[in-house]
């Protein structure tokens, strides 16, 4: 292998991956400090900072060279680390490449103003003032879709496959089609025993903000959050964000009238910053240093949120802790508790959703997307048809747009395609436990004595430590033997939710 | 005037302005909200930065433009605010042209390096730790220096010029020395005073800090402070930094034994916030939309935090709501108060330092500073010579380097040249509250009811809108009508610390 050019390749991929962490600094700053008037600059910053990056990854000189290298790939060098640094670039060059800088900064412009905008639209629940924000976004990435649209895929395809390479909207929907055949009976059964005997714990505004925060703060420290690497701030829709190789960030929101919505927003949110800060720092940048897909970022998130966060184990250890922060929990005991937090119920909000609900939530994104990009879908039409499929699936409809289509920050910061990776993410999680646990032994018990690390560990192990050397499906079907597959996930819910 | 390239030349000064403030942001989240290990890659970022906003500064075809634009101002148009920009543009670039990227991208780098190595070095009073660092500024800013040096001035004379553009230290010399030989004698006087009838107050740590954070956040958003358009946060060494048109950030920090610590740094950090809110948005990024130099600003800072905030008025304004904030304050007197605050002691510490020795510590700095760049005084000398200075000035001198020559972040941020604009602040500002109050009336009055919209109002009128359309010292003669003088500054400490 060429290593002088391998170098100027590596260097250049690292120059950009500083430009990325400055174009995360701003992004995270706008959603947590900048002052209101502020945001027109900040707009023009990031459309600014994103033609920049653009510049960079379709430079075609780096292009060339990342083609030679993989020209120069023999038997020998092919499943080398290197091979796989570059094989990735070059997938990613040859994306990028198509894609004019006029349309990527148009798109950074019309995103910026778009989740500005959301935010004061879903206050007011004033969808017409969001709309023409979401028109020209639509518009845009259907463009993109255009433009990378591949022979014998669809336009909705190739915006999946920048979230999830190799996947396809079709064989997502074969996946979800089992799934939504084994999760109605679950679902129906679980919500007619929580009629029967509602679990549902009603405490009044009766947490403190700063003492969740002490609380969530503490929590994500013990299951292993990096706090020298990383922070946890406040914002209005829960996010995670890489801004550099030390440096991960994790926001939540917390209401006074729940002890359960801001912790559970730092335990996903904690597991993608585990997952970020187990890939290998000096790698960062590339392939090898970055994250498979954003269905195996989910499938961390989701774990740690609701296959660790919502177990028995997990609350025989946290709850005399979390009743010194929050003594309104006191007198509960850990089986009230998870039955409260695991109660299956139709709601309306994706985010505080049940497991078993949660994905009809994005059964509904997932074909209203389809039909947004590959098919005419007008977004004018958008919350009658988000009423009427949240009626089908969910059997309830939401009387404002805050509490409906406006609800997710995603469509206005243009993630169209994204959706789809939080059920994957969830499938993948159950698998990755049923390995874990045969490989570990009773998770639970060891939960209950607040010992993570030997979880943390495998995870890092088997999946944070392997970056996006393979695609997606493969580093899966390396870990758990075995391809995408509903039934560990429904069988995770069966004895859950209706063993007892 | 040729308004298409005036205009292609407006665009890519603005441009600037977007990358600028992503720098400021960077240092703003350094200095903030960073994690502990991110360090490393943000002085990468930082670095990288720089040399891309350098290429920017000296592009040939924006010089080859300002110049052609400067030629074909005649007598009609060289008055006009066009003029103005283009005159100022021109100057920076003639400026920045001189310097090689590899010049300014190392100091970025050691500038950055440096006040990380600063905070620490100045927590374990670890001068050693930090030397090796500050040789390196200072071995960078020499260099800088001698380049930009120009024939007739020193090389300390080019780096001033940087923050006070047209200034030189000969003549800062001089006006340094009129006022020490009629600053001694009032130093004197007072602390003799002080000894007769101790004014200091000992309250204890009687003040929570969360506190005096909304107190201080109230204080600064009455005297004018728009936090639509900025933030107030904590930070090691109080500063103030803009971000955007519409975003300009104060930074603190609290101490819980002490009402005023916190307080006097957000009154003097509002004073620089509400300069830059004073400018005009639409100019950002041009001279017309930029403040006229550090010695001005330091008069509008210096002016918010001694000549208002240190005033009877001011505190019988405010007392009765401090008290309700820090009820600690509760049974004192307005005069008990004001006196505490305008005591004149021997210290160590400039920003804590009453208004008369202030400047003390400041001829300190500029001698030392002097003797860095013209001279051939090493940074390994430079502790002792410190603790004789202080000795020789103010009486007193440091066991620790803590509270010695680390006290301030200036130099580990590569600031040579800067210190003496402090003083300066202080004579700008006397003079101009002499003029105010001759056009405006007793301004205690106003004080003393909350009426801090007058002043603010004349501030904005004579020097904010003006931005940096003529040199500091044209600004400071064209609103007072005198060139810089010490003796409103001497009268002032006369009356306020000596009349009674």
């Amino acid at each position: 292998m060429n290593t002088d050019l391998l170098n100027s390749v590596i260097e250049h991929a690292k120059e950009i991956s500083v430009l990325s962490g400055t174009m995360a600094l701003l992004e995270w700053d706008q959603h947590t400090y900048m002052p209101e008037r502020a945001g027109e600059f900040r707009s023009q910053q990031i459309t600014w900072l994103s033609g920049l990056i653009h510049q960079r990854h379709t430079n075609p000189v780096y292009g060339e060279s990342l083609r030679e290298l993989q020209r120069g790939l023999d038997e020998q060098s092919a499943c080398s680390p290197e091979a796989a640094n570059i094989r990735g670039l070059l997938r990613d060059y040859e994306k990028n490449v198509q894609l004019p800088e006029s349309l990527v900064k148009a798109t950074a412009l019309a995103t910026s103003i778009g989740q500005q905008v959301w935010v004061e639209a879903k206050a007011k629940d004033d969808f017409a003032m969001f709309k023409p924000c979401l028109e020209e976004i639509v518009r845009l990435r259907r463009e993109e879709a255009s433009i990378l649209q591949t022979p014998g895929r669809t336009k909705y395809d190739s915006l999946i496959d920048q979230y999830e390479e190799g996947a396809d909207s079709e064989q997502i929907r074969v996946v979800f089609e089992a799934l939504r055949r084994d999760l109605v009976p679950i679902v129906r059964e679980s919500i007619a025993r929580e009629k029967a005997r509602p679990t549902k714990l009603s405490l009044g505004k009766a947490f403190p903000i700063e003492s969740q925060r002490r609380l969530s703060q503490w929590v994500a420290q013990k299951i292993g959050f990096d706090f020298e690497r990383g922070r946890l701030d406040e914002t209005e829709h829960p996010f995670c964000t890489t801004l550099g190789p030390h440096d991960h960030r994790i926001l939540t929101r917390y209401f006074e009238d729940s002890y359960s919505s801001g912790l559970y927003g730092v335990l996903h949110e904690a597991g993608h910053g585990l997952y970020e800060q187990g890939t290998p720092a000096d790698m960062h940048g590339l392939p090898a240093g970055s994250a498979a897909s954003l269905g195996v970022h989910e499938s961390q998130s989701r774990l740690w949120e609701n296959m660790v966060g919502r177990s028995v184990g997990f609350w025989k250890w946290l709850l005399p802790t979390a009743q010194t922060y929050l003594p309104a929990l006191a007198g509960l005991s850990v089986e009230q508790i998870v039955s409260d937090l695991n109660r299956v119920e139709q709601s309306l909000i994706r985010i505080e959703a049940d497991e078993a609900t949660y994905n009809l939530h994005i059964f509904v994104r997932f074909e209203i997307e389809k039909e947004l990009i590959d098919g005419d879908l007008k977004v004018s039409d958008l919350p009658e048809l988000w009423r009427s499929r949240y009626q089908e699936y969910l059997g309830i409809a939401p009387d404002t747009d805050t509490m409906g289509v406006m609800q997710d920050v995603h469509w206005s910061a243009g993630l169209i395609g994204y959706f789809p990776t939080y059920t994957l993410g969830n499938l993948y999680a159950a698998q990755l436990m049923e390995t874990a646990t045969r490989q570990l032994g009773d998770l639970d018990t060891m939960f209950a004595q607040g010992e993570f690390g030997p979880l943390l560990d495998w995870l890092k192990t088997n999946v944070h430590t392997k970056g996006r050397s393979m695609l997606p499906h493969e580093l899966m079907l390396q870990v758990n033997g075995a391809p995408l597959d509903a039934k560990p996930f429904l069988s995770y819910l069966q004895r859950k939710l209706l063993s007892k």
